[in-house]
């Protein structure tokens, strides 16, 4: 039953299960606590903490362990908010930042702070240039993930870095989706991570704030790891995470090339596989187990069913599987086709025959799907009416409106136009994608009396 | 080696390290997911929230699970702050609340809310009457725990919460202490407690919200935990933390005597066996397994290490032993001895053998200490010189300045006054608490060049 959605939460490395067991009876006590059971408990806080400072590369002293990712990410950000408040109150964020990043940046806006989102590439990578340009003299801090965490993409952290430096602003890196293949490199200011995106246990984040950054931790605190994360350490989980980092580390090279040529073989043979598939994010720069796929006329949650079914775990960004309804941001950004969208991020010693098999399990998935769907097969339709230049897809929800209207394409005359009329959020995206998709012209959104007019001209 | 400070952290039970381990194995997926992974996970996650709302006494979608008690607490006082805005902006707490509901309270000052603490009789207790008068028609939360973590004094949450109801006042508990023996008395609004302090893993807590409470959470939030707390769930500690609360509680009743009674037996020979000791809280509204006294003339650090060596781990409120050299806030309101401290808090299954070796080491482990200091033995000294009558206890900690007043009190005639001179912030609570032990009259204090001078009469 392979499960291939690593980039959610992987599964727990024998070594960090190992560690945590083993912690279990020396390290419940209070570290604070100067008798034996609390001076065996800082024991093992100490080592965990120098180790972790080791593989991310900072010094133990900048290194503080918090409850998760997700919390360091607040914290952090936070903190160098406030302990930049002299220089500004304005933030920069990619726009492809994990949600606790946007959370984090949603909070400070609403609190009467200005944030700028730097858009991405298609590719999902930031522009270094484009970054720069968005540091002003009020910047007080800037956050830059390492690698997207939905569809692989390496941002150029270094370049970035050196522009945050030369302006005199910190920068925070998330990188909670690539410390299980090594450091972060340049020259950031604060760094982040989550252990259970490397096997480690869930319940523990790292928060890295180098020494000379200005840092003020808000909300209350107490003593515990330095002032910067209030609440009884949780010693097993630590010691657990640490030791887990540094095993994925010492086989991270040779499993990072080996999973790089099963993601390569399945971003190759995705397309030859299924027609109207868009495989997304940068072919060279990502994550080396990590890729995304959108299929045309295709129902995300519908999709992951078939390949739950078939025994397959993966994840989608698009805006059926999502409780708020609206596509992924990422996606979103990028420009690209949210639509039938597949995440495969595969475990450490995934299999090649695994990868296989859901290569041979793909295609049959897809087209389970579009056939319920009703979804057109490539064949030419007799010519439909006049009336037909019009599409209501008004109350449908995606992918039904790009398969409508992919339905009758071929009914409008070369360099005729029809419109979509359709009030689903996913549609203002997924439209301008299947025209570049399928080399048609996106001429534009018009308003209508119910949601919107999106009109296309058949230009091939 | 007996381990004495089940208060601070108590030993992993057996059934939470069993549960913890079962867990690991299918509690590490996203429960948010919607393949097979995620199910089990969500599955596990919804079972122990079942568990833990049934033993606290709550609906299952009343409580979530956060990374620690502190967090609990936090995210509690600033959510119930926050949703009750319109009402004002009055918080009351206790004197003797633990650190997380005062630092919580201190950042709500810090925002330019106001805060009441509610002064405790002798015991450690506040009086319902006097927490009544505490309410405001801008009072917006009230926090009382519901035992104290020093003393152990059970607080009269019952009717303090009945108070507050009728004042349309929601009242949060701290329940770190007592969930351990049985949910919580009366009808209150909002309830937090932690893991660890039952015997669960660390990186555990709990916040409850009752149904119709005003609540609107604070910070950077997602959709995790009905959006009251942030970042990835964690499963494994979750479960065990349900499932040995549901242990202990089984062996509740049983326990409870037991302890009671053995903690009856210390409380009743420390101060036999010992001179010049004061046992504070209330003899009998107390948790079961708590108590503690304090010791005139110890340092209390010197008398941990002492009970160290011989195998005994307790903790101490003594301004020595706390990193910023005050002593413990909850000695200090209750206007008790803060020298010598010494808490003991017995985990589940200790032995009456191990509770009497204590009672046959410590009487000579508070000698040792006194020896070292050079306290007074009771002897009557011979008669001094006039410049006697003042004490340059100048730049000596605790407890020097009070083992300089007694060694020279004999010196002083019946009526006569005599003025210590200290810098030490523990003097200003110890010298009044010790008038009160040996029956002279603590005349007051008065400025002096350094310090105070804190002036006794001799009336014994």
């Amino acid at each position: 039953m392979p499960y291939f959605d690593a980039a959610s939460s992987a599964p727990l490395h024998p070594v960090a299960r190992q560690a945590l067991v083993a912690a279990l009876d020396e390290g419940w006590a209070d570290p604070a606590r100067l008798y034996r059971e609390g001076r065996r408990a800082r024991l093992l806080l100490d080592a965990a903490r120098e180790a972790m400072a080791e593989a991310v590369g900072c010094r133990a002293d900048e290194l503080v362990f918090t409850s998760s990712g997700t919390s360091a990410v607040h914290s952090g950000v936070a903190g160098a908010l406030a302990g930049r408040r002299r220089a500004g109150r304005h933030l920069i964020v990619s726009a492809v930042e994990h949600s606790s990043v946007l959370h984090a940046a949603e909070v400070h806006r609403g609190e009467g702070g200005s944030v700028t989102e730097v858009p991405v590439l298609r590719t999902g990578a930031v522009s270094p240039e484009a970054y720069a340009d968005a540091l002003r003299p009020d910047t007080a801090l800037a956050c830059l993930q390492s690698a997207n965490h939905e569809v692989g993409t390496e941002q150029p952290v270094a370049a970035v870095a050196a522009a945050c430096r030369a302006a005199g602003v910190p920068l925070l890196v998330d990188a909670a989706q690539s410390l299980v293949w090594g450091p972060v490199e340049g020259d950031w200011s604060l760094l982040t991570g989550s252990a259970h995106k490397w096997g480690g246990p869930s319940g523990v984040g790292l928060l890295v704030v180098r020494k000379g950054v200005r840092y003020a931790p808000q909300g209350p605190v107490d003593e515990r790891e330095s002032g910067r994360a209030p609440g009884f350490e949780n010693i097993p989980g630590i010691v657990a995470a640490a030791a887990s980092l540094r095993a994925v580390r010492a086989e991270a090279a040779a499993e990072s090339a080996r999973l790089r040529e099963l993601t390569d073989r399945i971003r190759a043979r995705v397309p030859e596989l299924v027609p109207d598939v868009e495989v997304v994010g940068d072919p060279v720069r990502r994550l080396p187990h990590l890729l995304t796929f959108s299929c045309l006329y295709v129902d995300g949650e519908t999709l992951l069913h078939e390949l739950d079914r078939e025994g397959f775990s993966v994840s989608s960004g698009s805006s059926c599987t999502s409780s708020t309804l609206t596509p992924s941001h990422v996606l979103k950004a990028m420009g690209v086709l949210t639509e039938g969208n597949v995440r495969v991020s595969l475990p450490l010693g995934t299999s090649e025959e695994d990868a296989d098999r859901f290569l041979e399990v793909l295609p049959g998935a897809v087209s389970t799907v579009r056939e319920k769907l009703g979804a057109p097969v490539h064949a030419p339709r007799a010519p439909a009416a006049e009336e037909a230049l019009t599409v209501d897809a008004l109350g449908r929800r995606c992918p039904i409106p790009v398969i409508e209207l992919a339905k009758v394409i071929d009914d409008v005359p070369l360099g005729g136009t029809i419109r979509v009329l359709s009030d689903d959020e996913a549609a203002r995206l997924d439209i301008p994608a299947w025209c570049a998709m399928r080399g048609q012209e996106y001429v534009g959104e018009e308003p209508a009396d119910h949601g919107s007019a999106y009109v296309v001209r058949r230009t091939s």
